[in-house]
């Protein structure tokens, strides 16, 4: 199979929940192996849930059940499975999970508590199969919800190692010597070079006035990131995704390790493009790792005023 | 000198202090340097303190004096020392405590603030003998204690240097470039390759009713580690062990510097396995990083539940 | 252009600030490329801000406006500018001040959040212009300023590609590919290997009684530091430099991520040297990474005494 387009949209993100009372959740993850660009002329058999990078946020509320179907097609070439950090029980789930190409399981878990957690493929060769692409959100909202915001986002970093060099054009495959020295040909936003943007998928878009909530996930394998809002600051940010701890304030830059999260907001009083990066640059520079918000609205000379 | 086992039982940790007043601690380390098995085939000439991995923990209280004897056995052959990352003074003793082969000193040292501090040997090549072994936990309670839960464990990650290829059978040397590279052979828990579970040594067992507190070292002498509990979360956190910080809640990876700790809770209410790593997967999957702890009792399909 | 010393020195902070009201806080920046020694008899060509690696600490205070003048000395080859975390706007300013050599640039923009913020040049190749040494900090103390301390200090830490071996002697050519693979020649603190402390210029001297903040700034372009006190702990921390968060306490030792800063206090009770390292050790003993604090005073054989 092969897709035009792996990027996950960061604005497909499920309503806040708005009900006062628990609920059974349905959740479908489908596993697909599609051959798409990393970057022009560059081809990759990703491995994915749903076709997209991250995959699908799921979104519950503290209390909730999860009723999940993961089907593997029969297309398909490998056997995978799911581990949900906010599962409680062996694995995560990865062992009920198990489906080879033409199966489909079934698992019911219960959320506990609040936080933004990752699930990811957890089959043998685990960091493989996460460094293809096979990472996502569950989301499990406080009881009370989370503060009213104008936009939400959703992106996922995550790192690719490949027998090619950078941007060498032609058909990349894995290489799993690289992925064990943890070093990467790619780090990416939403599993695609510089793909979110004006450069790009222009999906990332609010107002000078707007709030802006992020959730950030890290698949890894192996990196952690460095998140920051190059012409601005995080102005709250749960830390490894802990909705129940207490939030940093004004952070520049937060770690988020491989196999966790955070959760962000901030504003963009100036319009123009903020680039959304990991601060080690040269994942920016030389492998891939941006994207670019773009904020609309009047200029605003108090708070910056190039002469 | 041989070792069958150079992996400290994750049980084997004092009892919580129940005096009230200041005490003097006795504590002694003898520098042991021992061939032993990192995985069956593999040998590697270890450095350790009292011949396990990591160091024996060292129980103490806010206030108490440390009555510390070095001992370096005849039967050595390197000088080494200890540095206390709850000492106060220069090197954090690393000169006061030197002892070539034969030699035996003392040092007495207040501990004033509470936290699970690592210690380790710092000589010259400080980076080498930790990564050979010789680092541990010295624990100061704060006055009041810690909340009492079910079982503590004790558990020490650090990564190895050799000259030969991960797994390759044989004698393996310590390698020093591949240290300054940060490109280890081995990652590990207790110094050996998938040693603590139901697979080797099975001692991390508890029931699905009990409560779990894990007190974690990192080594090092480069890699962060980003510990995870797969199945759950830490219920609570204290980052890089600081016990006068107040505690994160429901994280599900916890980011432990090199030369830090962190101090968690956890329970387990699903019967079953939960593998206990460091979510840069690789060094799981590839290089050994892995503790195995097994919860006995009912099933729970209320929280979990395969169909 | 030579120069005998690119370190900055430690001690070379603004006074901190008494006013109650805003002002306007002018800052001028003159990018300086310089030939200097990383450690005695190894050359290279490094690009600063004013000559010193951090380049100036700017002091303010929230609601201040900063006025700020950059200015590309024509003698220089390349184009250069500045992204302020701490700014409000696209790339922080980086395109607003972008200036070739002869070039000189303004910007006026407000500082809005308390905190200790990275500034750094920000042109294409971001990742060199940083690891060459064009970083620092801007701390925007909070309204009711920080408490009254003995000393401030001014560290940072950052990270050298090149295409020699650490050590090697002669001029160093900057090594692009070592910087895409993260694997640096040399760590420094202030830029150059072991220039800190009694061993070099010995500008971080105490008393025993005197308690010391420490503005520690990471420039990267790719590392995270793990920033610990040989022989001490950090009584408090501002994770992240965020002066807004609570700080944490007693903290061994504290990640702080490339492009972040951590605001730290200590005390130094006993007499002697205590090293300021990245406690990643192999960066301390294989590349270059160690700040020497000399504490002076009576000795104190209740907190420390070696027998």
């Amino acid at each position: 199979m092969t897709a035009d387009r792996v990027a996950a949209d960061p604005r497909d993100i499920p309503a806040p929940i708005t009900r006062k009372k628990p609920a059974v959740v349905e959740a479908l993850l489908e596993t697909e192996e599609v051959v798409a660009e990393v970057e022009p002329g560059v081809t990759f058999r990703y491995m994915t849930f749903n076709g997209q990078i991250p995959g699908p946020l799921v979104r519950t509320r503290v209390g909730d059940t999860v009723d999940l179907t993961i089907r593997n097609p029969a297309s398909n070439t490998m056997v995978h499975n799911v581990d949900f950090h906010a599962a409680r029980g062996p694995g995560g789930g990865a062992e009920a999970t198990t489906v080879a190409p033409g199966e489909e399981k079934h698992l019911r878990f219960k959320v506990t508590y609040p936080g933004a957690f990752v699930y990811h493929c957890a089959v043998g060769n685990v960091d493989y199969h996460i460094s293809a692409g096979m990472f996502g959100l569950i989301l499990v909202e406080p009881e009370e919800g989370l503060p009213t915001v104008d936009h939400e986002f959703y992106l996922g970093q995550h790192e690719l190692y490949t027998n090619g060099a950078t941007g060498q054009k032609g058909h990349h495959e894995f290489d799993f010597e690289k992925m064990a020295a943890e070093d990467p040909t790619y780090v990416l936003m939403n599993g695609e070079k510089f793909a979110l943007g004006p450069q790009g998928y222009d999906e990332l878009v609010v107002k000078t006035t707007d709030s802006v909530r992020v959730f950030f996930a890290v698949g890894g394998p192996n990196l952690q990131s460095h998140f920051h809002p190059i012409g601005s600051v995080w102005e709250t940010v749960y830390r490894d995704g802990a909705l129940a701890s207490d939030p940093d304030r004004f952070v520049q830059t937060v770690p988020v390790a491989p196999g966790s999260s955070a959760v962000t907001t901030a504003d963009f009083r100036v319009p123009g493009n903020y680039k959304l990066v990991d601060h080690a640059l040269s994942r920016v520079v030389r492998k891939g790792c941006l994207a670019v918000l773009r904020s609309e609205g009047p200029e605003n000379p108090t708070l910056f005023d190039p002469q």
